[in-house]
């Protein structure tokens, strides 16, 4: 990752909803030179009523900072991404009206898939999601971006040790329910109303041994048996929605 | 799209599904040259057993081939993608121990999408995909590889006009269902046991007006309201998830 990249989000929903739900960590604007008004126009009034500065920018630099993303002449730069407190995102997923609901992405490379994850554990009221500090994709540029600004909904936890942390959550009194392709239980004949982790494992691997031996329980989603396995945001939400569901969505 | 990558399938995943499970189509399996036995080793032995030629290409022909794809190396050259005829699609849908399940891509431009949502589809068991011919992702190289080898599973029909699709299949016996984030019925609420065609919207319009028209029941999926809607193929994934629970999955 260019660490630089880390406080531009390109795209213009990311964008957006960055400026209307976050504004406060926007520093500045930048849209492409030459770029015609039609949907920039709004968010050029946002700035103004927010005293954001707005910078028109060679489109050529978005190329150059953001290959392969589609930026659509678009970014806000925002202060460094700022991953949130494990000990306070816990202590918040008690205090709400519905059951504790953290995911744990466990070593998920793939920053598309980040992206997609953040959008959907945010889409179904999770109250946080906790990353791996290595042999993880971070919160980067193209991870936001990928979540359609669902980001600013769902704070970040970047952990040293997934086991450790894993080990702490059991102890504040957290089901750790891990979700695997080879689980005889299913995900549709578990209950779901408690505190909970849900651990998602990576794209090639499933769940690490480290997460696998803290689980209280494995589940699994029933397919038609052709096909192995779910794309790992595709699964999350199927599992976020059925707990939804059995919570009284 | 190139119409020559249409009969090429990188990548090493998509390439031994195709392999395994749709053997007679291959009509060749490329290697890059310098690339190291390991994995293509059991790959090359399906091959002698099936008397299919394995070809050495040199390592910027992937690259020519297949830009911005994670080819790693390999690929299959297959005869034309075969795309199935409605009527045998719709046929089969109604013979099944199960209700039919036919979806519907309303007009899904991106190719990533496109491709996890036959590998979604796949998973769960559908009976076929329909796709519109215009203003669509057609099954391209990247869909197939994007489906890591589920296409195999599942029947993709192209049609001409959507609104005639729908109108045939409703006077063939189906419910026409259409997935829309701002239908006040949940999909929880709604009994799926019957022969059914799900329509899924674009991932900016939504459902077409055409689509809309047609449907007797639109549904949605209830959120924590922070985040306006979901990627479709994790849409699909968690709609297709409720239909086999109340199927008995």
């Amino acid at each position: 990752m260019r660490p630089a990249g880390q406080n531009l989000i390109p795209g213009f929903h990311a964008a957006r909803e960055t400026l209307s739900k976050a504004g406060d960590a926007v520093r500045e604007i930048w849209i492409a030179s030459g770029k015609r008004p039609g949907r920039t126009r709004d968010m050029i009034q946002m700035a103004k009523e927010r005293s954001i500065p707005v910078s028109f920018r060679d489109p050529a630099e978005f190329s150059r900072l953001f290959p392969g993303i589609a930026h659509q002449g678009v970014a806000v730069v925002v202060e460094e991404f700022a991953y949130a407190d494990l000990n306070q995102v816990a202590a918040r997923a008690f205090q709400g009206e519905v059951y504790g609901l953290l995911v744990v992405a466990d070593h998920i490379t793939d920053e598309g898939n980040l992206g997609a994850l953040i959008r959907t554990a945010a889409f179904f009221g999770a109250h946080g999601l906790i990353i791996p500090g290595d042999r993880s994709a971070s919160v980067s540029a193209r991870v936001l971006k990928r979540s359609s600004g669902a980001y600013v909904h769902l704070p970040v936890v970047r952990v040293v040790n997934i086991g450790r942390t894993l080990d702490l959550l059991k102890k504040k009194g957290f089901w750790i329910i891990g979700a695997s392709g080879e689980a005889s239980r299913s995900i549709y004949g578990f209950d779901w109303n408690r505190d909970l982790v849900l651990i998602l494992g990576n794209e090639k691997g499933g769940l690490s041994r480290t997460s696998q031996k803290r689980c209280h329980q494995m589940v699994g989603i029933p397919g038609s048996g052709h096909v192995e396995s779910l794309n790992v945001s595709v699964a999350a939400g199927v599992i976020l929605s059925e707990i939804a569901r059995q919570r009284g969505g």
